[in-house]
């Protein structure tokens, strides 16, 4: 079958692959009928050591059961069904407790001879814990929204969760790019007052006017902090959604939080330490977030979807083939594009 | 009048200064009868640069209304009170949310033409807002309890709500100063189930058992990591309370926390990052706390105290008159004393 490779930075490649298969009798097969290219997929874009072998791509996709292993009960073939970005089993103790993102027996797609989410096909493991069969057709017109509940929407949805998102609190959401836009929806369904967008591409901070935003803050760094400040009565927000992962995001995320406040982070860190130990702890702001547990979301932001009480698909902007995925890279480390989506 | 003032790094003096006085009419003057040495007295006491002028030092003290200005309510002449370690209006939004370390109108003792603690009588600024009267005489056996609420037993019980303490959930301490032992007691009050104290000092370790402990750990660094998940089926606890400020206690803290766990931290940060943003980035840990709105928590804590069901006073080990107060810094320094009551 066909699947993305990468082999180091730049070097995405649409290669033949060893076909997907059932391997464990808790395994589905999915054929994959629509996938995306996520902003974390851009790190080792931008940083990977050449490997001959490669390093198989992709996490968010939705397809169609071809198969399923003996023990498989929750889903069938025929089925269409979403899959979280990571798998889990449903039943240990944090999954149970809905952080399935550290699931005991969970794991990533595309590493330990488990298929990644841009190719053709994906073995699923523990698939009653990690798939949700979806009740539409294959080429429902609300594909892309239901494609985010795999990763961007429910990590907005997580981010604003650890920023402690409520109605009456103002919020500040730190990235522009579909994670923060989706946290702009999140923000807004949580009924977040003011939600104030950090972010200067026109065509973004337009998207994120019209999923809810307030007001835009264009400004950088201490300016930025500045604007915020006197957006809030000089007091800043209470709830800070961090969707970057930068040193200086985090920097501003915690200079706008009001004392007291909470920054949600979801953006993965590329820094070892967390900058502002000081002033973060004479403010009392927490700091939350990390992998967001999606499958615990996708239950309670699916009827959401479904009703087209959000439209989290409209982060995607570019729809390529797979053959056209490098150059979806390319777009999106260009910032010519927010989000691909890939069409099987 | 006299009092404690600190000219460097080990070196504390009692000296005559001006006598306390009234200045604004929202002011108390209040007559000291106990005061204490803190854990964070002695940051200053190891790096203080030589001040010939010197630091006004104590923030933590009972005493007994002298005057009071024009415009104050809440308490009279004759009126045994008790402070919080910071001053605060009581009216400003953030006192209002419980946030009284951010007072809009606030401050510290010891500093800006405030007396210190520490010292024969004290200028109480924002009185009304600042001071709670308390239902005992100015030599009730529960003194030392008493004036553990003007800081330790508040910060103990704000890292304990930061790290989310609750029935059923297990929880560790890092630290075994006065902070770290009534976060024992905290964390006991709150339901904490398994109360893990990391600490080595044999007679710190024997309260902090005697005290709701119900584990202790006396190995370091990573074999402590170890220990504590041992004790916790490998998984870590739900909430820790990290009492110190070093960047290895913090460490510490982060590497026992269970996944989706929070770490309340309340021990004033020695360094300028908060390490492993990675690991805690990926376990969802969640960090917050800060300095403690210790007023807001007076009047929970106050009847536990009065009626006797914690005794966070056994904290003191030691009593000095003002006249050793210097010595007293010694002791605690040298770990001779776990914390030392100034009787006057």
């Amino acid at each position: 079958m066909r699947a993305t490779v990468m082999h180091g930075a730049g070097d995405v490649r649409i290669e033949n692959v060893p076909d997907a298969r059932l391997v464990e009798p808790t395994d589905a097969l999915v054929v994959v009928t629509r996938g995306a290219i996520c902003g974390s997929d851009l790190w080792p874009y931008r940083s990977m050591e050449h490997d001959d072998a490669g390093r198989r791509m992709g996490h968010e996709f939705i397809g169609v059961v071809e198969a399923v292993g003996t023990d498989v009960r929750t889903v069938r073939r025929g089925d269409v069904v979403g899959s979280p970005f990571l798998w889990s089993d449903g039943t240990c103790v944090f999954c149970k407790e809905g952080l399935h993102s550290s699931c005991l027996h969970g794991g990533r797609y595309g590493f330990d001879d488990v298929d990644g989410g841009q190719g053709e096909a994906v073995r699923v493991p523990q698939a009653d814990g990690t798939l949700v069969a979806l009740p539409v057709d294959r080429d429902d017109a609300l594909m892309p929204s239901l494609l985010t509940l795999s990763d961007v929407m429910g990590t907005g949805h997580h981010a604003a969760l650890a920023a402690k998102v409520a109605p009456g609190r103002n919020v500040a959401v730190v990235g522009d790019g579909a994670v923060g836009l989706c946290g702009v929806i999140a923000a807004k369904r949580l009924g977040g007052e003011r939600i104030i967008m950090l972010g200067r591409h026109p065509d973004r901070v337009a998207l994120a006017k019209e999923l809810g935003a307030t007001d835009v803050v264009s400004e950088r760094g201490d300016e930025a902090v500045e604007r915020v400040r006197e957006l809030t009565g000089g007091l800043g927000v209470h709830s800070v959604l961090e969707c970057v992962g930068l040193e200086q995001s985090m920097l501003t995320a915690l200079g706008v939080a009001r004392a007291g406040g909470a920054v949600g982070r979801v953006g993965v860190p590329q820094e070892e330490a967390i900058p502002a130990s000081l002033p973060t702890f004479f403010k009392n702001v927490a700091i939350g977030g990390g992998p967001a547990p999606v499958r615990a979301y996708i239950e309670e932001l699916l009827p959401d979807v479904l009703d087209g009480r959000i439209e989290p698909g409209r982060v995607f902007d570019r729809v390529s083939g797979l053959e056209g995925v490098p150059d979806g890279y390319r777009a999106m480390n260009d910032r010519e594009a927010i989000k691909v989506m890939i069409d099987f």
